[in-house]
């Protein structure tokens, strides 16, 4: 009999390994940051004795969720203006409201903010492109979130940084500061193409290479900019990064709504990665991203949120259940991307993306604990045929009761264990008055 | 000074109202089931004493929710069968586990749970059409929910009907039952014109006249559908209903997909009106209905979700968001249903489609009081630039506190008043398993 720090017994076990086993009243053991035992109860009950034991009956226990894009203190321009041409929305509202306010206060808790919300509803790991991601990295320690964090880098003076140098500079301190972190990891993350020229992806790329770490940028979000790119560099924008040396198993995009053929293939070769930003691409009329070829290509896609300016909410339930039905209609087909695959991207996938998947992503044996547990006892969740439906189809963030991440428990029936949220509604309220005077002038 | 039942006060108030003003410190005054006075706070303090007051501080106070389209006791099959080929759901899952199983006690206690989910969610009016819909009127009525309700009519017997001369006299059975009550409406809704004759949707019509009620049906959900017509008719469907003599003020229909020009200028011409139900039709691959060209051509749209067997949820928040963003992404225009514009289809133009348009879907002075607070102090819904583009981009129905129907409180701070609703969860759970059997042999 072995002791260890936490028992999970009596729950439905949706482990996301890759035989999708389901283990119907199952349990977890936990010892410091580590599954150390998936099974039955009755297994588990001889092998191990918890010194705190979690009774996860009517519940649904599963991998926490991984929010593959995210721009986080964005969450204090939440609704500042929706429903726009692109460009009114980035030159009236989006980017003046960033230039007069994004500081790294705004930085801390809108990114607090954006912790309590994805806790709230089941995300444990989160990939971030924004300015001052040290506060972010700083917030997401303190909130016990694992992370992927990379500063943004332009060609053109950013609230944080003057020249793309400086992004750089930052971000090999960014590497340097958080090279032991248990939760913060960092990746090197260029804007786009559309805002660094040819020489920055390449440095950008190096930085990479040097410490083996990911490389990310948004990439063909909308036919605008795929039209931009292949004007200005004479070929397409995927086949150009491959001349730039960048596409290989450490390279991830953001939305890739305009793949053909030809890109997808490349991106397979290549082993490089996808999320997928279903609800961001509908509010802005970027368009459908062909994800159910990018799977039939055998590439990887993970899903995620992107900013909250633009979706408005970092809920991964809806997120997944918006990515279920848009690929049906978009193909008009209703079998393709069934509700287990879809679970998979946003787990064990999405963990993949951010090349994180021997570590989160299944409960196995071996893996980190990130854990949440979703009540199945709601009306709206009852009765229950299949788990999958359920997470999909069904829930949403607000079912998750419980989450453990790295074996740590940071929300406890849905009470917040790492963040003061009153605390940081108010501090954004404040932020928020600031961005609106800062408007009116 | 006036006493009334209930003073609602210090609420942002969203009254969806013509103007579609907005009261930032609002009140609203409440005796029996009517809106007795809409203004400030202070306003309605010289005017008003409540025998009871709420006091709405951090709250969006809204018209409660009109839920368009639903089959309410398919919450029993919720999650059954997903993902599959249509005609593979329907013969293998839906259709036999529905013949097999469906009966009053099965309409009764899965009415009883879509009464639970909606109420939770802030939906205060629903229009269904099932089997066995004097059961549904009863839970309704004790649940204090207000509906429009319709028993499905087909030219096949179905687990109610032998024949649908049976379904007609089953719906004037409910006509005359329901003539008086205050909550309980009654429409003719013959299923669809692929499964009603021309006779009976005749019929149909005339016993909706007699009685001066809303007519509804299924219509032009997918392609295959609008051929089949096609080619029995030899017309499209729409121009067939106006023979038919169908086409009034009175007449609305589910889905409408498949509408083209000429379709929609003949609803117009005719006041007919339109159910439109996003999630149900991604799922089901059905295609994305027009709905930015109905509204141009000046047709009333509500929405809805439609059955659980296709959603699977029955949340009219996330319906809200998916029908904002599948006009987008359809058009490639960011601007087209705004989130104001799908506020009001939820709510004023909801009321409208199903003929309760001076009842319900405003606050206003003589209006029954169908009201909805929304808590606003969580992250997810902070900070607060616009209250339309919280209601339909970031929140969900897990934040409505409290629900008030025809001035009674059915829900307080979460707190389902009128339903049990662990009896419910587990008298569905029961009928769940008798429905896994009866698909096994």
């Amino acid at each position: 009999m072995q002791e260890v720090d936490t028992v999970i017994s009596r729950g439905r076990l949706l482990t996301s390994d890759e035989e999708d086993t389901i283990i119907h009243d199952g349990a977890l053991a936990i010892d410091g940051n580590t599954i150390v035992g998936v099974g039955t109860s009755e297994e588990l009950a001889e092998r191990f004795s918890g010194r705190r034991v979690i009774d996860a009956r009517d519940c649904l226990v599963m991998p926490g969720l991984i929010n593959g894009h995210t721009h986080a203190a964005m969450t204090c321009f939440r609704g500042l203006a929706d429903d726009m041409d692109l460009m009114d929305w980035l030159n009236n509202y989006i980017f003046p409201a960033e230039a007069r306010n994004v500081d790294p206060e705004l930085a801390y808790w809108g990114s607090a903010l954006a912790c309590a919300e994805m806790i709230q509803s089941g995300t444990t790991t989160f990939c971030d492109m924004y300015l001052f991601e040290d506060e972010t990295a700083q917030v997401a320690r303190q909130a016990g979130m694992r992370c992927l964090l990379g500063e943004g880098i332009f060609d053109f003076p950013s609230p944080s940084t003057q020249t793309p140098e400086d992004g750089l500079a930052y971000t090999r301190m960014l590497i340097e500061k958080w090279a032991d972190d248990p939760l913060v990891n960092i990746a090197v993350e260029p804007h786009s193409l559309y805002t660094c020229s040819p020489p920055i992806i390449k440095k950008a790329k190096a930085l990479a290479d040097e410490y083996d770490i990911p490389f990310a940028v948004h990439l063909l979000e909308n036919r605008g900019e795929m039209q931009q790119l292949e004007e200005r560099f004479g070929t397409k924008a995927i086949p150009f990064l491959r001349e730039l040396g960048c596409l290989d198993e450490r390279f991830f995009a953001f939305h890739c709504v305009c793949m053909d053929e030809e890109d997808m293939k490349i991106f397979a070769d290549h082993g490089c990665k996808v999320v997928h930003n279903p609800e961001s691409n509908m509010k802005l009329a970027s368009g459908i991203a062909p994800v159910a070829s990018m799977l039939e290509h055998g590439i990887v896609v993970g899903l995620g949120t992107d900013g909250c300016a633009s979706n408005n909410n970092l809920d991964m339930f809806d997120e997944m259940a918006t990515a279920a039905r848009l690929a049906k209609v978009e193909r008009l087909d209703p079998t393709v991307l069934p509700a287990k695959t879809v679970t998979g991207m946003a787990t064990r996938d999405g963990a993949r993306v951010l090349g994180m998947g021997n570590i989160v992503g299944s409960l196995k044996r071996g893996m980190r604990a990130d854990i949440i547990m979703i009540d199945l006892s709601r009306p709206h969740l009852t009765p229950i045929y299949d788990e999958y439906s359920h997470v999909v189809y069904a829930a949403g963030g607000s079912d998750v009761r419980t989450v453990m991440i790295d074996g740590r428990i940071v929300m406890e029936d849905r009470q917040l264990l790492t963040i003061d949220e009153n605390e940081v509604m108010a501090k954004v309220r404040e932020i928020a008055e600031k961005v609106k005077k800062s408007l009116e002038t």
